[in-house]
């Protein structure tokens, strides 16, 4: 007994020790440079808050002018800038599109400045100049120090409190600043009113509201300082504010503990000595006030920053752990860092008391449930949930008890499109919560009411005034005159009819069964014999005819081309295989694919796709393509996968700011990383089937919820040997290049033989 | 037993139909013409829910440019007015500035138009044009007939719900239009934000959210249907609401059921045969759109609008019937018209399930005691609170609690001033919560702990930074450089320090009571010997040079002038009286006031007073000089006191819709008449005492929330008999002529005998 306990002992000992080494294979700045639109500032797995520095929320206004590119600062930061504007506490990771960036606070010193400045001129403003020698970024922790200033700043997070500690230098003129006007995509009208009251000299609370991506979005806060400031003031610089009447009765400007309007910059001002060190919590909550407050007792009762960013990394080390892997650091950086964006959002939307705000902006009590926000479903559909399938099931369970949630208090009666902050924002095509629920109920993941969940997805894609879905199932297809991208919607609609049709043929529904099948065949009526590629169709059944295969831009597709879109069949790929006029044509056409030269005329043209983000025409940037890779091996080309797949990860990931292709899109960009990586992908999430790659790990360990542990054993990894010569799973060779959810599951071994042909 | 059975019973009925015989009387178009800025519409006493006509809610944008007056439309209404805009829920009950004006709904039938239109040419838009011949109003009552659209409006309602009901035409093209941009002192800004869930085709839910004079106010709704609408859209009249992205997917202007923005007016179509009535409930929050349904489901299960009328109306019958009068017709109509104004203000600021929002925006739950809002104080500590410790002094204890929660809400640790819907708009001079709770508790009504309360009062009182206490606290009054008001402020400071000194005094705490009582006297800083005027005077201690007692502006007063607030020391009539040179002087100064004749020229630069709130210059259209009239009683001169309160009655109140001399201000006006028909007035609400005026009724009943009743009798009432020979309380002789409060309450009889010298 004793030699157990103390073996188990050690046991634990290694497992904390092996946690803290995958800490340091994390580097937030991937991707935080070009278009990889991460952030590097801190967060917890899934944390509701992420704490990050902006280094620009434009368009500012700098004399009545915006300038900027909005699509640039999704993130908040840019790893080109040289100035940051403060450290804000929402933010999307890897989004084409932007929100959040709320309640910036940037610490400042010497002459009060309440206007960021610009960044050719930092002083200006109360932004500061920064240089990346003097910058850290850690999983939970950010630093850096703020060159005007002088002042060196850190960041860490719990789930829904952001702790800040900024070490300043002696000054009779320290200030700490929050800005309600700043935010990401922040264009004039964007803050809806904002709302503070200054409960005592450490204490500060109100809430934000917005009127952006999210239409109806507001965020409550709760600010406590370690240190009572000794007076504090406010600036509404909104000129139409037209009422202010009794109001005058005080100087509003100064020491006014309740504060309104549209555009309000607060300050606090301190005396601080030489290293003086000053914090300040921040905790939010989509429901109060109060639940702010609730959060931030619940969750942070110290002010010792190193213990609470101790705790936070530990977080991290415990869900790293879930895949140990053996491998080069360069490729251990790509994988853990990967890991890292993939458990990022969604995020936890819910109050430490079990409230949250609803899709019908009423506030909820989650039954039995963590409520969930930010689903990007076109993106994340294909292999991030599939992956929290496998390394995160509880939370994926919570995530589609969430879009029930969200269902049922929709008055449209749909499921979310792409959701978060208690709104959806409808973006991209298709219906893809489907695919999720699919995957969920499967993969046995699920524990709520299957057939309700069932009805809740036949509901939506039956909803006839929703982006042709009423044309689409009358005639099977989506004329071109009805929608921009109506051949997206046909392709993305058939295979998510198919997922229904799966869950219905599960239950027994065969009604439902019988119609969704039909309907998951609704891919071929864009499909043109005639040019061998999937094409729009007008409302008279002929295909239009200005047509080019390339074009990203007003051929009905959205983020993608028909070279890339033509393969989107992910769900019957045999079937596709002979449209496409068999195994051989296929292959042929996936090799055109792979080896095309692209002019430079195309990206001058193409939206959110860089050179980096795209091999021959297959673009990885973006998400439509993700699984064609893996194509070949259906038309038994497997080899053609493996070098693919290989490329790809060589080509598109690197351990470097620049090192992603495109946008992480909320972590589908990673976990198609972490699949490939290990060695297999899910082509068609709803089944449970992944095509085999090519991995690139040495070996690597998954360590399920269930307590058994999937591991993969590579023979003869290296970078030449990128041919898988056998696989075998429990020792028994596979026959063919496929596997099943049920043998990860349960426990096992899975082992490569490589080759390098 | 059978026989006082069968009594019981008689006098049930009897009670019941005295009731009834008192609605009658009442006539809620009294003060909306001119200046009273009543309302015609219907409420139950004390009601959220304020459910009347608006002529206009100026400004109306039109063709860009905002038109008219925005005075003019406090209450939404002016007799004057040929049209209606439409029916909306929450308006003021005579007050001189203005807010609210809550989700206008309009019946309209013929092609749907979106737009209100102008006055002159009602077909430009959605209004109509209407005649007071096809208008009808009681308490909980008003019908009027919309000549454009041939339909008859009918409007009644619960505390929280109002009840409308349309009599259409046979049309397939009838509306009703739901107006989210329409507001009392609708400046362009005002509407922050609203938003809709149109839930089915016969509930609607939604908030909306305004930043006018109160800062940030958000109601939120329920509207139901008694028959499901055909169709329904909306239109967005906001063009800077830029972000719509992916919105587009649907038409979101018809049948789509989330809407949401800054200006947002939204139809539903219906289909109706020949007098056919649809029906509409509709029910406010401050909390939530769940608590408002809640209100609804709760307070109206019926559909039956005789039904909900009838019971409203029955609880105007049991407020009326308090107090029974003997009077003429004409007095009668003035008399419980006045009753009916008392009843209005304060409203209730609490949903069903016991929430409300809070000055600090969150939501509570109030524990004992129902939450009230409105508090136009400055106004209403006068006469209105002081009638309500005789006959609501539950309310009134509830009314003070509110006060107090308020206060833990504020962070500036303030009573309210002028408070409404979870904000203050710290509107005219003086902290007047301190006089309410005084008189409260002295009275004994206010079942709180008073401790707390005069703490409250006390920290109320020492907040420096409000207008000029600091220096009132360190000079005796407050330099004019510091405020316009600074005369105004020092008297009404030193009458409220009073009221915090007689609480002081009951319990004991001797320094407060020192100390305010020392401040009680402030009022002689601002008396200037030389001209026997109070006058504002420079930090340096000299009078300010240019001066003139009969200008009401920049002479250091509000709503008054010098004239008018020199009589301002209603705590210590006798040591005024002195001051101004003894009772002789005293009295001729009080003559000169009621005989003087004021220029044309004076009406002309005076805001807020027309002729007829006038009397020689005696304003009694505003409320600084309210108990002058009285205090020839402590000048021995009470004969005067009688023949002026007789005049006033008979001169600024009438039984017509332009028949008040002012503004209604929340009940104060009509509060005083109240107290001066019954022969009886509070001078300086804090202490007990009532100074003995000139009954009007022939005799009156109150009957007390204790179950005792205290009986007026007046014998040899006449129009010439204006004099009060003697007053017998019980059978005894009063030996002076002031009464008691305790007097009152134990119940008991005081008889007048009236001459005509």
């Amino acid at each position: 007994m004793k030699f157990l306990f103390s073996l188990a002992l050690s046991f634990l000992c290694f497992h904390s020790f092996a946690q803290q080494n995958l800490i340091k294979y994390v580097n937030p700045f991937i991707g935080t440079a070009k278009m990889g639109h991460t952030y590097p500032g801190a967060t917890v797995p899934f944390g509701a808050v992420q704490l990050s520095p902006d280094t620009d929320t434009i368009p500012y206004e700098i004399n009545g002018k915006y300038n900027g590119d909005v699509y640039k600062y999704c993130s908040g930061y840019k790893y080109e800038d040289k100035t940051i504007v403060g450290f804000s506490h929402t933010h999307f990771n890897g989004t084409g599109h932007s929100d959040l960036g709320d309640f910036l606070i940037m610490p400042t010193q010497g002459k009060l400045q309440l206007n960021p400045g610009i960044a050719s001129d930092p002083s200006s403003g109360f932004r500061s100049s920064y240089s990346h020698q003097n910058e850290t970024a850690e999983p939970a922790y950010y630093k850096v120090k703020l060159d005007e200033h002088n002042i060196t700043a850190e960041l860490t997070a719990s789930t829904r409190v952001g702790m800040h500690q900024y070490t300043f230098p002696k000054s009779d003129q320290s200030h700490i600043i929050l800005d309600l006007m700043s935010g990401i995509y922040n264009y004039d009208d964007k803050t809806v009113w904002t709302f503070v009251r200054v409960v005592n000299d450490t204490l500060v609370t109100g809430y934000r509201q917005t009127n952006g991506w999210a239409r109806t979005r507001t965020v409550y806060f709760a600010m406590s300082f370690s240190k009572p400031f000794k007076e504090y003031g406010h600036k509404n610089f909104d000129n139409k504010q037209v009422y202010r009447g009794f109001w005058r009765k005080f100087d509003q400007t100064k020491n006014f503990p309740e504060i309104a309007g549209k555009k309000i910059r607060i300050y606090f001002d301190f005396n601080t000595d030489e290293s003086e060190k000053i914090k300040v919590k921040f905790a939010i909550s989509s429901v109060s006030q109060q639940n702010a407050l609730e959060n931030m007792q619940a969750e942070m009762s110290t002010w010792d920053f190193e213990k609470v960013k101790s705790e936070a990394q530990k977080l991290w080390n415990t869900e790293l752990s879930k895949i140990k892997i053996d491998a080069t650091d360069e490729i251990k950086t790509n994988f853990y860092t990967s890991m890292y964006h993939t458990f990022i959002n969604p995020t936890v939307y819910i109050d430490v008391n079990g409230e949250y705000k609803g899709l019908d902006q009423n506030t909820h009590r989650a039954k039995g449930f963590v409520n969930y926000t930010t689903f990007s479903l076109w993106d994340t559909y294909r292999a991030l949930h599939p992956l929290f399938n496998i390394v995160q099931p509880s939370r994926n369970n919570d995530m589609v008890h969430s879009m029930m949630a969200h269902y049922k208090q929709s008055t449209l009666k749909m499921l979310p499109i792409w959701s978060h902050y208690s709104n959806d924002n409808w973006c991209m095509s298709g219906y893809h919560s489907v695919s999720v629920i699919a995957d969920a109920i499967m993969k046995g993941v699920y524990t709520g009411n299957e057939n309700e969940a069932l009805d809740a997805c036949v509901e939506t894609a039956k909803h006839r005034s929703y982006e042709g879905i009423g044309e689409y199932m009358d005639k099977g297809y989506i004329p071109a005159e009805r929608s921009g991208i109506s051949v997206s919607n046909t392709l993305e609609y058939a295979y998510d009819d198919w997922c229904i049709a799966q869950i219905a043929k599960k239950l027994n529904r065969l009604d439902v069964y019988t119609e969704f099948s039909k309907r998951s065949e609704y891919w071929k009526n864009n499909y043109n014999k005639q040019t061998g590629f999937m094409q729009p169709r007008l409302a008279d059944g002929t295909f239009t005819k200005e047509f080019d295969p390339l074009q990203t831009h007003n051929q009905g597709f959205i983020e993608g081309n028909s070279w890339n879109y033509s393969f989107f069949v992910p769900h019957q790929p045999s079937a596709l295989i002979n449209t496409m006029g068999g195994k051989k044509e296929f292959t042929k056409r996936l090799d055109t694919l792979f080896q095309m030269h692209l002019p430079d005329e195309f990206f001058a043209h193409t939206e959110d796709i860089s050179r980096e983000g795209i091999i021959g025409g297959y673009v990885h940037g973006n998400e439509p393509a993700h699984h064609v890779a893996y194509l070949y091996n259906y038309a038994d080309q497997a080899k053609k996968t493996q070098a693919q797949v290989r490329r790809i990860m060589n080509m598109q990931y690197k351990p470097s700011a620049d090192g992603l292709g495109g946008n992480d899109d909320c972590g589908q960009m990673s976990a198609w990383y972490i699949f490939s990586a290990l060695g297999f992908y899910p082509v068609a999430p709803g089944n449970n089937e992944y095509a085999i790659g090519s991995p690139i790990v040495n070996d690597a360990n998954i360590t399920l919820e269930n307590g058994k542990v999937f591991k993969i054993k590579v023979i003869d990894q290296s970078d030449k040997n990128i041919y898988v010569k056998r696989v075998e799973l429990n020792g028994k060779v596979l026959d063919n290049y496929f596997l099943n959810y049920e043998d990860i599951i349960k426990g096992g071994e899975l082992k490569f033989y490589m080759s390098s042909k």
